[in-house]
């Protein structure tokens, strides 16, 4: 599927451009039916870091990352776009990535179908190393199901001013941890690692994920929503309850009475925030993300490859400070 | 992930209940968040026809069906399955298999997310033998690109009364004959056949998809809405356009305006249906599924081993006549 000639191995950076590459390769190559929607998604390019995570975790001694690592990237990101695509329709998204989101500009149901088609490609992609990386798959489809679950579960608890914080980390954990931990694992197998060291950096990966999601929903309540490309007003707006709230229903719990039944006005929308920032949830919030923070470094530091140790070193803080 | 003892093989007929076994299994070992959904779905069974196409390919000389294949076929099912939930979010379909369906009784956001979570249990169950059937899921990704890009062209053209025969043709290959080609593809490969006789069971699968489709696009012709499961009042209140009315906008182009633009009330559909018949299209249909019904049996001649060419002779009446 992949007509673009790729060295057996690539300097780290590099590969990064490379993997950018295959994936607007991928999308580009479509059937006609889906041309437009498909370079529509090439226009929003996310930061693909589910990619860098999988690249990092591949490279051997020198730091080179071998080519199955850049067209499993490429996979990764084609699935994370196909489960956007399926998220925006649930949640009702107008904005993603600060461009119309595809269920916006397009309709829903074209959405859902590319959305398919997305995960197709995903699976066209690393067809050809089954053989090689007979794990992979079960990998790929048992991430999916929780990523399934996590989606699923935010949606069931839309609006629910009861949730727990259990349920908020199962939602997390499937929305955002388990593609990271399957960045790192696969990264890992597929750079030659053992599954020693291919399991600690999965874990490592897990860990990273739940700062990065505990960081973004900080982030929402703190953000600008005229400046925001995706703004905590709006996941708010469509019902989306994160930690910082939930902290701040515990203190406050008549908090519960103006977002229950109905979707919060703009004014209302503000006070909220203001509560859950005078409340110091946020900061709490922030705490439990430097709990996991201190569990991925103690995890980090079972790395055995000490390159990877100082390379992943480097990225647990730009995810801290939140730099990505 | 399936834990029911199965043995190395089983009988052609016997095989057919073990599919429905691991397929309820499958269904019902689900995340407690879909536990509903899932029970619904196993209430409305199919009649796993594209389980029982691959376990016939799959058969040896005895008549038996490998393990793998009775896995495989359970798979087969489930990935179908998955397809008609996406379908029904697409089509605003109301009733599935007599039963209503997953976006009519649990709303649209469910059925997407279930549809995705369905796709996960799929490549979950074949996993498994990704090491010893290389190329089954680049098949699997390929026929489900086929079978997504055939439901989004039928979407595009929805109500669209100048839908070319080309087209409809583009259509029913991809929302039928992807997964009948690869039923038999599939149960070929697993049955131990080697590349010659599965690419010709593949075809000949092609073949009864085309027959199956379009004998079921001239039943909606002819069948009482009250009685039938899913009728083609339903099909054509909601856009879709099938070959007999192709023909009957040809030789009345009047009937375009009837269609266009609006959604035709009960009496405009009858009086369609009406039209269609007395115009003779449904015939003129049967005569194109009489021509794929030539070349199936041409290919069926190809087909090497004997028992399996009278057992697939047999199907082939079947589809022929309706009888599935």
């Amino acid at each position: 599927m992949i007509k673009i000639d790729l060295p057996e191995k690539m300097e780290f950076t590099a590969s990064l451009d490379a993997v950018k590459t295959i994936l607007d390769h991928a999308l580009l190559q479509s059937d006609d039916l889906v041309a437009d929607i498909m370079r529509h998604l090439t226009l929003a390019n996310g930061k693909n870091f589910r990619a860098m995570l999988l690249l990092a975790a591949s490279t051997d001694k020198d730091g080179y990352v071998p080519r199955n690592a850049m067209i499993s990237a490429a996979a990764l990101e084609i699935l994370h776009l196909a489960t956007l695509l399926h998220d925006d329709v649930i949640d009702d998204a107008e904005i993603r990535r600060g461009q119309p989101s595809i269920q916006n500009m397009f309709g829903k149901k074209s959405a859902v179908i590319c959305g398919d088609y997305l995960f197709c490609k995903c699976f066209l992609l690393v067809a050809d190393m089954s053989a090689q990386f007979q794990e992979r798959f079960k990998d790929i489809a048992k991430a999916m199901t929780k990523i399934c679950m996590g989606e699923f579960r935010q949606f069931k608890h839309n609006g629910d001013t009861s949730l727990s914080v259990r349920d908020y980390f199962r939602i997390i954990a499937g929305k955002t941890s388990a593609l990271f931990s399957l960045a790192l694992y696969s990264g890992a197998i597929v750079g030659g690692n053992d599954e020693k060291e291919a399991r600690c950096l999965a874990r490592f990966g897990y860990y990273i994920g739940m700062i990065f999601q505990l960081m973004d929903d900080c982030m929402d309540y703190e953000t600008d929503y005229l400046t925001a490309k995706k703004s905590v007003k709006h996941d708010l707006a469509e019902g989306v309850i994160t930690l910082p709230l939930i902290y701040a229903i515990y203190k406050k719990p008549e908090l519960k009475d103006v977002i229950k039944n109905h979707t919060p006005t703009a004014s209302e929308l503000n006070s909220i925030i203001s509560d859950v920032l005078a409340l110091g949830c946020v900061d709490t919030t922030r705490d439990v993300a430097e709990r996991y923070y201190q569990k991925a470094k103690k995890t980090l530091k079972q790395i055995q490859d000490e390159k990877k140790r100082i390379l992943f070193s480097g990225i647990l803080e730009k995810i801290k400070t939140r730099k990505f």
